[in-house]
């Protein structure tokens, strides 16, 4: 016989493992914390997954997950249309909106280049990215994506795809500031961040 | 709005977060990770769960979780079934089985008494284990409780029904021995454990 007691809860124990960092012993923990649950909850925890796969869509603007076509943040008309900010995935436009300090729209890029995941730029929703701006109107495109060596190298390719997009007007190009996150002592700091934390210093007014 | 971009993503993240331990970060990352997989993955995942619910049967012997109305443990008939090891939960099961130094039968009581949260002898499978010594046939039960206050409490509640329960023979009643772990320092040790260790001393045959 196999280590589980019975094969339901082996195919449940299974499923729960394939998410990712939910080891075997986690998920018959969790499997088990199910069971004791009523049937109308566990329906309600099983219909929540299919249910959101099969209702969910992305934002045609901005490719943001969505219950609309266009999602609440495109379809607001207090918020400036002409500055997009480029993230990685959802969670970012979570986290950036969560800081209460943006009030321009997105654009999700399902990802960042990186040959060694084999993604490519055409993985990923930078095409569209051009067509946006090519339509006009875009004053600011403030790159938001990971300060990484895949991040990096998308920055730079949407830089060359947008000088090479023949557009009456560049909009302006910005990173979000890197350096010494608030609150870190110097000596944690990696070297590279405070390195460039210095050749990058900005100018103090009081 | 809510924090999230879309209703049903919430609700998907708030069943995710229902699970112990889970908070809600790691609830939306899973939750992302379950919406990248292919639509008969998803049916999978889910239907894994409410499949358990409805299916999953307790084994009439011993109440360890089941397929069958009799577990595989007890419809063997390779195994000793004079021979009870009482145990709090399958999980324990499952460890007791891993080890492969065990060939009898198990009584899983779903719990151990803890007036603190409530669960009296009522509340877990002891009236059963009483019921099946009373029949006769059991040479030994072993008692292999947590080694906690609420373990040691369902010891002795257990060993006090046994003697009252009027059986015309008094199974052997042992307990699992508690010590210093295989592989321990002993200066690591905690002192309770190490001073009993030194009480319960057994003799050393070379």
């Amino acid at each position: 016989m196999s280590d589980y007691p019975s094969i339901v809860l082996e195919q449940a124990v299974n499923q729960m493992a394939s998410l990712p960092g939910v080891g075997r012993r986690t998920a018959l923990r969790l499997v088990l914390h199910l069971l004791r649950q009523s049937d109308a909850e566990v329906e309600a925890f099983s219909n929540a997954f299919t249910r959101l796969k099969h209702d969910v869509v992305y934002c045609r603007e901005c490719h943001n997950i969505s219950d609309t076509e266009i999602c609440p943040i495109c379809g607001s008309t207090r918020r400036d249309h002409s500055t997009i900010c480029v993230v990685e995935n959802v969670q970012d436009v979570m986290s950036i909106e969560n800081t209460g300090q943006y009030n321009g729209v997105y654009h999700v890029l399902g990802g960042v280049i990186s040959p060694m995941e084999g993604i490519g730029p055409k993985e990923i929703e930078i095409d569209s990215l051009i067509d946006r701006v090519s339509k006009g109107d875009i004053d600011e495109i403030i790159l938001a994506l990971p300060t990484t060596m895949e991040g990096d190298t998308t920055n730079f390719y949407i830089y060359r795809r947008l000088q090479n997009a023949g557009l009456k007007e560049m909009p302006k190009l910005s990173q979000i500031a890197r350096g010494v996150a608030v609150g870190n002592q110097l000596e944690y700091t990696d070297e590279i961040t405070l390195g460039r934390s210095i050749v990058n210093r900005i100018a103090f007014n009081g």
